[in-house]
């Protein structure tokens, strides 16, 4: 029975092996887990049963290798969103318009009535797709979400991507935007939200913030935040082939990673925030998924959040792989998760 | 690229899929994992790097099958409980001392010290193991961790259980417990918690509390709560030979549902409280691990009481099995989980 259970591991017996860890490390401690079939959850929706149920991208595995194919691949990304938005802005009755914002490209998003509480707040959004997708109107897929589903305005930032521009350009250009908001929108009326790169941008925009002593913003939100660049974190393992969004860490997300870093260690702060000091933080919901390969990343990253004293809170969706809340808009999963979010910068934002 | 990254879903193509689903349901949406090593995390501290490293016990999925080879079962984990107790007494200051409440056996666990904002405080602890392990002082060992990291006063509840005393024995000595501490401890004072069945226990509490008209305490602490005695839950698949603690549910944990059930429909919320009716609940903080058998089930009842508008707030910790943040005393993750729940009521009992 022993160990097998909690309460059954008797402290001496923990003692005993903590210490036999530090004299001679445990062989390894890997786990051998053996194949499995994991069936379709019936704790979902039927619409995220479907989205959960879809196969693998047979290409997940894939990277390009020159510029030119790697614009192609973000070229036919985007024509695939784009052909999409115009039905979801119709069904969540948002509007989209084109702006500069201090040189740098934007989008304004504006549902068609703004709750009062929410009228003297904006949302900064900042985009996913691994850091080189979603350039231009493609990116503003999740704030038309966020906007129709939440009553806010949405800034959504066009920010610069590799290959042409890699690290720094990206947090450059949200960091100017959130400036330039300082200087009409008071900073606890700001919520800055995204989800994967988007969600790390978020935070790496945090640190750029403090470092520039730019104040806070009331709110953030990091959806599944791919926090860390390196390959850590044990979801990345667990969670290997069984996320159906990803697959693996291993070909396109390392590849993009790589491109994105353009050389410099994947390990610094403003690459992968879980390595930053995160103290001062502003309020934070962060968002995963109980099959999502960077699960790890959320999870670590609430922890260290909260040891550094920031109110900082974690939902993770069940049977969810890595960013499925926001795959089908009419799933009831995308509605509870954005009032959910609404509700945490509610009550986290000045009016 | 589509599918496999957020944003690349348009929704005419997930309406689609979403229609075919109603129409004709995906093949079976199951997904063929394969074998893999899973490498020990580097993302835990030394301390938890042996707990997560240690093998499976071989005996994960046997199960006793007569009332004396359960009990002998019974003996044997509880002599290795408490062989280890007299130790974590001392090192935490922790005093326990038997007592009888209202005709039901517990145990008063007091801290050398409690805090002044804590005096008027008391915390009932629902003691882990299946609803079959941990009798008598071998279930004071999560409340000696609790009174001594968090610096409250614990009445552990010495429930009865099978093989002699099914459901409903449990509920009915943890509410008659409850009940006796409301006529000296105003209802708001009173936490209530507990880890694995003691979470669902603590859990099903509430429910019972409720159908009596009984108050509902200040908060609730329910870790990795086993809120479904049947087999439902996606991490019960995902997770299944990836937890060391638990293995899988099919043998041993099984088997112990249904010798506590004694032929009751498993999904009677008072067996598995995410059948129940959660409003009006109490603040509840609920924690599970990367690698929780049960991980499913602390997120499924995290999003029923948030749905229900209740205060709830999640917390998983990194590469963790089932109930491992209670595994070893000297770990940081220990420290820092008593810590969380020991915020947590200090947030929202009064004073």
């Amino acid at each position: 029975m022993e160990g097998i259970l909690p309460g059954v591991n008797v402290p001496s017996a923990v003692h005993a092996q903590s210490q036999q860890a530090t004299a001679e490390p445990v062989p390894s401690g890997a786990r051998e887990v053996p194949s499995r079939t994991i069936p379709l959850p019936d704790t979902v929706s039927p619409q995220m049963r479907a989205v959960i149920g879809r196969p693998f991208n047979p290409n997940y595995n894939l990277a390009p290798q020159t510029p030119a194919e790697w614009k192609a691949r973000v070229d036919k990304a985007a024509l695939d969103v784009l052909a999409g938005l115009p039905q979801m802005r119709e069904a969540l009755g948002v509007t989209v318009r084109p702006t500069i914002i201090a040189g740098v490209k934007a989008f304004i998003i504006t549902p068609r009535t703004i709750p009062s509480p929410n009228r003297n707040r904006v949302l900064l959004h900042l985009h996913g797709g691994v850091r080189v997708l979603n350039p231009g109107e493609a990116g503003t897929r999740e704030a038309i979400l966020m906007a129709g589903f939440g009553g806010f305005k949405v800034i959504s930032v066009d920010y610069r991507m590799p290959p042409d521009f890699p690290f720094p350009a990206a947090l450059d250009d949200a960091v100017t935007v959130y400036r330039e908001l300082l200087k009409t929108t008071t900073a606890e009326n700001i919520g800055i939200f995204g989800t994967s790169a988007g969600g790390s941008l978020t935070l790496t925009t945090m640190l750029r913030a403090k470092m520039e002593h730019l104040p806070m913003p009331g709110a953030i939100a990091a959806g599944t935040p791919t926090v860390d660049l390196t390959k850590t974190g044990d979801s990345l393992f667990t969670n290997a082939m069984v996320d159906n969004v990803l697959g693996t860490q291993d070909g396109f997300i390392r590849a993009t990673a790589l491109l994105y870093a353009n050389g410099r260690d994947l390990k610094d702060p403003l690459l992968s925030p879980i390595y930053g000091d995160v103290h001062g933080f502003p309020p934070a919901i962060l968002t995963s998924g109980t099959r999502d390969l960077y699960l790890s990343n959320a999870v670590r990253m609430h922890r260290k959040l909260r040891a550094a004293g920031v109110e900082a809170v974690l939902q993770v969706w069940e049977g969810q792989s890595h960013a499925q809340y926001i795959s089908d808009i009419t799933a009831p999963e995308t509605k509870e998760y954005h009032d959910e979010v609404a509700r945490f910068f509610d009550l986290h934002l000045g009016r």
